[in-house]
C-alpha cells in the first residue's frame, strides 16, 4: 500500500493511504451501455481482464472472458454465429454461457471460458467482477434510486489515472470553479456536513461516503437545460456520494421561493467507474432530470463533454506526478473539504485489503 | 521459468511451461537474406544483441558486435573504408575480424569487438551465438534438406511476440482454417501422428518435434502457383517439424491417383525464427516447390505476406493478453492437436535450463 | 551504482563506474533561459521534478515545486494573478515565496511549496536543487570569468541520455574528427596535458576536472565568424574542463604568429547540463568570442545546431546499447583520451555516493 503524510490544517500529522488505490473484485460495475451489445464481439479491458461482450438472439446480456481457454486468442476477434463464438485461432466454438461446444478433432470435455454475471440498470449494463457468480446479488448494484423516470443524457469518458483520483475530483465540487470556471463561490465557502449513514443509499451505508451542502442561492447555470430564469432565487441543497468501488453521484434539488418560477427540481450527475487497470478508468456518466430539457440533448451532453476533457486533463497532469516525481516524503496538505476524499481512500484501501485475505 | 497449468481433455491437470520460452545462445540463427549483404554497413538485434554487418570485397559474409569496444557506438552507423570500420565517434577503427587496427593517438593494442561465425544456407545468412566460435559446427545449420534445387519464394516479416508464441503457430496447421480461413477441414479432422526419431531431419532428432498428417483430399488451394487443376485427387502427406530453436517447416508431398494429372509433388515452407528479443521475432520465410512457379513470384509471394500479416495481428493480440492480463490460475487447456506444441515448449525450456548451468 | 570493466592499453583491467551516474542534487544548475522568464508560468523537470518558474513584477525569478501541496496540481496550468498563483484544481493561492495565502474555507495555516533560490549567470537562470536553500551560495554557481563582456550566440537542445554521457561527449573533444568531420587531425594527433589543480577554475578546484592541448596550426574553421582567413598560422591552446555536475566548458585561445592577421583571440563553448532525469539532459549551450560576429548570429546558431542534433543522434545511439543490449561482462576499453572521462566518471560516482550518506 503506499501511503502519504497527511497534514490537516485542523490537526495533527498523519499517514493516510496515498493518492492510489488497489483494485476491488468483489463488486458490481458498469462494463458498457447498453445501447454497446448487439450483434457485433466487443472487447473492454475491465480491472486488467479482457471481456468480450454481446447480446444473445434473445437479448441476453452476454460477458465473456476475451480469451479462449485454449491458447487465449481473444474471443471478440472470432466469428459469431448464431449466440455461439469459434475462436479464430483453432476452431475452439463456445456457447453464451461459456462451455466450449466443440472442438476440432476432439471432445470440448469441460472446457469453459468465464461467463461474467451481467444486469443492466439505467443506461448501462453491469458485471459482477467477483469470485463467485453466486454472489452477484442484483441488490448490490449501487443504482441511485432518485433516477426512476425523467430525463438524461449521457456519454462515456476514459481517464489516464487511477480510479481513486476520479472518485476523488468527483467528490469535492470545489473544483467546479478553479478547474472549470464557474461561478460558484458561494458553493465553494459553503461548509460540508457529511451524510449520517441513514442519510447514505439504502444497503450502502457501509461503502458509501457522502455530504450535504446547502445554500440559498439562485439557479445560475443549472437553468439552462430547462429554460428557466437563472435569477431565479432557490434552496439548493446538494448530496454528494461516493458508493465504493463503482459509482459517485451527485443529487441536487431545488426550491424556489416562488414555486411557479422554476420548473427544475432535481438534478443527479452521476459517474461509473470502472477501473480498465490500475492508471487508467472508464467513467460512464448520466446527466439526469425530473423535467424535460429544453434544450437540444446533443449540444448539452457535448457541454458535458467539454468540462469533463477539462478533468482528463487535470488528472492526466496529476497523475505524471505520482508516476514520475519519486521524491520521498511527499506530504499532501488536506483541508475541511477533504474530509469526505480521506475517508473514501480509507474504505477503499480497506475493502481492497479484505480482499486479499 | 513462467508455468501454466495445461489440462488435455485426455488426462489429468499438470504443471507445463508457459507460452514464452527464454533465448537459447548455443545455436545457429538466420541474421539476413543473403541479398541484404552488400556494401552498406547493416544492423539488426538478435536475441537482444546489436549486429552490424556487410560484405567483405572477397565476398565474405562479416557480422560483428555492433558497438565499438571503447564508448558503444554503433559500428553500423560509422565509416566503411575498404574492409575496414572507422568508428564514427571517436576513430578507432576495425579489421573485418574484429581486431581493432587504430586507434587515434595511441596503440589498439589487444582491442577487439566479437566477430560472429557466418554461413549460407539457402537463400539466407546463419550466424553463429553461441559463446565459442569454435563450436560453429556447419552441420548444426537446421536446413531441410528436402530444399536442394526447386523454386522459391521469400520474405521477411517480425511477430511483435516471443518466439516460442510463433513456433507452436506454425507447429499447429488447424490454424490455417480458422484464422487464414483456407477450406481445409479434412486436414483439420486429420488425427496427426508424432514423427519417430528415424522420421526426424538427420543430426537433429533430439532437437527437433513433428508430426505427419496424411489424407486423400484435392490438391485445392496447392494447385494455384503450378496452374494445376484444384480438383486433381491426391494423397496429401504433410511432416511439420520445429527444429529448435532456429526453424519450422513444413514439407509436404502431393501423389496424384493419375500420375499426369499434376506437376507439383513436393512443397517446403520454411520459417526461420530468430528473436530480436524475448518479445519480438524475425521470420525470414521460404516457399519452396520442386517445379516452375506459373504464377508471378512476386504475386505469390504478396499472398503469403497478407496471410502472414494475420498471424501477426493475432500473435500480437496474445501476447497483449500474455502481457497485460496477469491474473493468476490460469490453465491452458490442450487438446491432440496441441501434443507437438507441448512438446516443444518442454524442448526449448530444457535447453534454454541447460544453457545456464 | 553501475560499473563496467574498463581496461586501457596501458594499464591492467579495472573496475571503474559506468557509462551512466546517479543524480546529484546539492549543487546549482541552470533551469532555464532568462528570456523564458516571463509573465506566463512554465514547467519544466529537472533532477525528476517538476518546476514552476516565472518573473515577478519586481523583476525577480521565481522557481516553485510546480505541484500544489494539496493534490499535487501543477501550479504552472493554473493562474497567475499578480505575482501569486491560484491553483486551478481547488483554488489553493501561493506567495511568490511558495506560502500558501489563502485556502478556499480554511485556513492556509502553514502551508507551503518548496521555493528554490535563483540567480542569473550569463544568459541563463541558475537554480540551487539542493535540501538547504542557505547553502546556495552564488560562489558555486561555476560560470567560466572568461566570459565577461564579448560576443555570444545561444541555444538549447535535450539530450535522450543520462547527463554523464553528455560529459563524455563533451570532454573528449577527437569526436569533432569523427562525428562531426571536421579537418582538425592535428588537434586529434596532439596529446592532452592534465590540468593541474592551479589551472582548474578557481574555487572549483575539487569540482573539476580538465586537460589542455596545445599546437601549432592555422585558424581553420574558427576563422568563419570573424571573416578572418582561415590559413592564419595560428598558437592554438585549448582547456576543455567538465566542472561537476553542471557545465562543460572548452576555452580555447589563439596566437596569430602576426598579431594583425586576425582578430579572434578567445572562443569559449560552455555547456551548461541539467539532468531532466535519468535518461535525459538539457543542455544550455553558449558560443562566445572576445571580437564581433561578422556572420549573422542567427545563421551562426543554427550551424551549432546542426552539429548538436549529430551528438544527440548519437548519444540515442548509445543510450538505446546501455538500456537494451543487458549483455553481461561488457569490458570499454580505455585509451589516453580518456583519462579525463574517466576521472570524471569516479568523480560523479563519489559526489553522488556522499550525498546519499
Amino acid at each position: 500500500m503506499t501511503t502519504t503524510e497527511n497534514r490537516t490544517t485542523a490537526g495533527p500529522l498523519r499517514r493516510s493511504p496515498g493518492a492510489t488505490a488497489p483494485l476491488i473484485r468483489e463488486a458490481w460495475y458498469v462494463l458498457a451501455a447498453r445501447s454497446e451489445f448487439g450483434q457485433d464481439l466487443r472487447q473492454r479491458w475491465i480491472l486488467g481482464e479482457p471481456v468480450c461482450f454481446y447480446e444473445a438472439e434473445d437479448g441476453g446480456l452476454i460477458a465473456l472472458d476475451d480469451r479462449c481457454a485454449h491458447r487465449r486468442f481473444p474471443l471478440s476477434r472470432s466469428l459469431r454465429i448464431g449466440d455461439t463464438i469459434r475462436c479464430s485461432y483453432h476452431g475452439f466454438t463456445y456457447g453464451k454461457d461459456g462451455r466450449c461446444l466443440a472442438v476440432p478433432g476432439a471432445s470440448p470435455g469441460d472446457i469453459t471460458v468465464r461467463s461474467y454475471p451481467t444486469l443492466q440498470r439505467g443506461p448501462w449494463v453491469w458485471i459482477w467482477t467477483g469470485r463467485n457468480p453466486q454472489d452477484a446479488d442484483p441488490a448490490l448494484i449501487p443504482w441511485p434510486a432518485e433516477t426512476e423516470g425523467g430525463h438524461s443524457v449521457t456519454g462515456y469518458t476514459i481517464n489516464p489515472c487511477n480510479y481513486l483520483m476520479v472518485h476523488e475530483n468527483l467528490l469535492d465540487l470545489t473544483h467546479l470553479e478553479f478547474l472549470h470556471g464557474f461561478g460558484v463561490s458561494d458553493f465553494t465557502e459553503t461548509a460540508l456536513a457529511l451524510l449520517p449513514p441513514d442519510e447514505l443509499p439504502d444497503g450502502f451505508t457501509e461503502l458509501a461516503v457522502g455530504y450535504r451542502k446547502d445554500l440559498h442561492t439562485v439557479l445560475g447555470g443549472y437553468a439552462l437545460p430547462t429554460g428557466d430564469d437563472p435569477s431565479t432565487p432557490v434552496f439548493h441543497s446538494t448530496r454528494t456520494m461516493s458508493v465504493t468501488p463503482a459509482i459517485n453521484y451527485a443529487v441536487q434539488s431545488f426550491e424556489p421561493t416562488d414555486p411557479a418560477a422554476a420548473k427544475l427540481r432535481t438534478v443527479v450527475m452521476a459517474h461509473c467507474l470502472t477501473p480498465a487497470d490500475d492508471d487508467s478508468t472508464h467513467q460512464f456518466w448520466m446527466a439526469w432530470q425530473d423535467v424535460p430539457f429544453t434544450v437540444d440533448p446533443i449540444e448539452h451532453a457535448q457541454r458535458f463533454e467539454t468540462i469533463f476533457n477539462e478533468d482528463v486533463a487535470a488528472l492526466g497532469w496529476i497523475q505524471e506526478h505520482v508516476e514520475r516525481d519519486t521524491r520521498e516524503g511527499v506530504v499532501e496538505h488536506s483541508v475541511p473539504a477533504d474530509v469526505p476524499g480521506l475517508r473514501l481512500r480509507r474504505l477503499l484501501h480497506r475493502l481492497a485489503a479484505a480482499e486479499t485475505r
